[in-house]
């Protein structure tokens, strides 16, 4: 809610004052749409944190529209409205914006050719939004058991049709899968780098922050010497493609 | 060598002209010490260069020191020692500088804690280097199995007695390895977080170039927000350590 309450506060409706139940009412009045972030607000790995449902409810019951927007790419929207349902909150994959789908989007956007491919070094979120799109995607957890044994006369080859590689979390990295990516970046001309965001960590358990995309994207800057542009929050590309919708 | 003509040029005894027979007798003349990196200068991969056996025959006939600099931390100076002789070329393990090497000295030349532990991301080289200098290490080659697996109530729990992270290159880099060292820097006070280098690629193999330190490294500071303190070239550690020896 923080992109709404800051709308509010530039309009000069909400100073920097504390929420109290006057300004709150005043605040859900004025706003047609909620954006929630998911993992820390909804949930903390699997637990779901307290008074959300009711929340939720009351925002619902008022004819609010909510949008549920995550950095998380491990992920596909399908597979987040199903982590909704499962926690007793009922959620449709059109209220859901992942950095998975970002990644996605930003390409059908941009009109990246179908006849390329795209590397993904990251989980199934991202290759299965890739594939709703209509692009083929390698790599991803394909790639989390190859290895890698430097010794003469050993080399990866990597497929010259990778137009694009993407980078999220991946608890799968490895150094095939970066030798892989940065290999695209570097030798296939106007190979795009592309992050889902670059959170240091995130809360991909209950018990602990993890290193979170911003670890494995980092990775892949220094291998290449390149910046990669950001799909997911807090990037422009997100805001405007949620302001479209 | 380039930083012995680069110290004769500022001294203004060679001017930036190319090196031709007199120039280089006077070079070669005026200084007692050649510093040579390895990778690429010395051998690829496991090939030597064309001329280098003969070059360093000449010099060591003329009395010259010889230091062979190298930033690739996966093997220690006695092993790098081995591969010198494998190829023909006699060198002993005090003519070398690894960054292996560099990491042990920083931590030795700043009274690093016996009693404390390092943890490594990184190879054998590190561990080896670490030891002969009377530190513990943990993790390393060790860790390179391990694995993760995102699920409700998993952790990692991490050695509170580990005082310093020492990452170089690692091709069994994988995500424990990557939250062990995370957990280090941001959970144990004062941990202090040493990068062999940071160079993008190296010639690890004849074929190719692969993703270097600079990768792991970057990785760290992604998920960690920090900078490491850099012991290999082109840091100020190293000179001013092989100047005093």
């Amino acid at each position: 809610m923080d992109g709404e309450i800051s709308k509010q506060r530039s309009e000069g409706n909400i100073s920097s004052q504390p929420l109290n139940p006057q300004n709150t009412r005043n605040l859900i009045d004025s706003v047609d749409a909620f954006l929630f972030d998911c993992d820390g607000v909804i949930w903390k790995g699997d637990s779901l944190i307290d008074g959300v449902p009711e929340t939720l409810e009351t925002l619902r019951s008022m004819g609010k529209k909510l949008v549920f927007v995550t950095n998380n790419s491990r992920k596909s929207r399908k597979q987040y409205a199903k982590k909704f349902n499962s926690l007793g909150i009922s959620v449709s994959e059109d209220e859901i914006f992942s950095s998975s789908y970002a990644a996605a989007m930003y390409l059908k956007v941009n009109d990246f050719p179908k006849e390329k491919k795209v590397y993904v070094i990251g989980e199934e979120g991202i290759c299965e939004e890739l594939a709703l799109a209509g692009f083929t995607s390698i790599g991803g957890t394909e790639d989390g058991k190859k290895t890698i044994n430097l010794r003469p006369n050993f080399l990866v080859e990597h497929d010259k049709s990778v137009g694009a590689v993407v980078v999220g979390l991946d608890q799968y990295i490895n150094y095939y899968k970066l030798q892989y990516g940065t290999l695209c970046i570097r030798e296939n001309p106007g190979c795009l780098f592309i992050a889902t965001n670059r959170d240091a960590v995130g809360h991909m358990t209950n018990l602990q922050e993890w290193p979170g995309a911003g670890c494995m994207v980092a990775a892949i800057c220094g291998s290449t010497q390149k910046e990669p542009i950001v799909v997911g929050k807090p990037s422009t590309f997100l805001m405007e493609f949620l302001l479209q919708k």
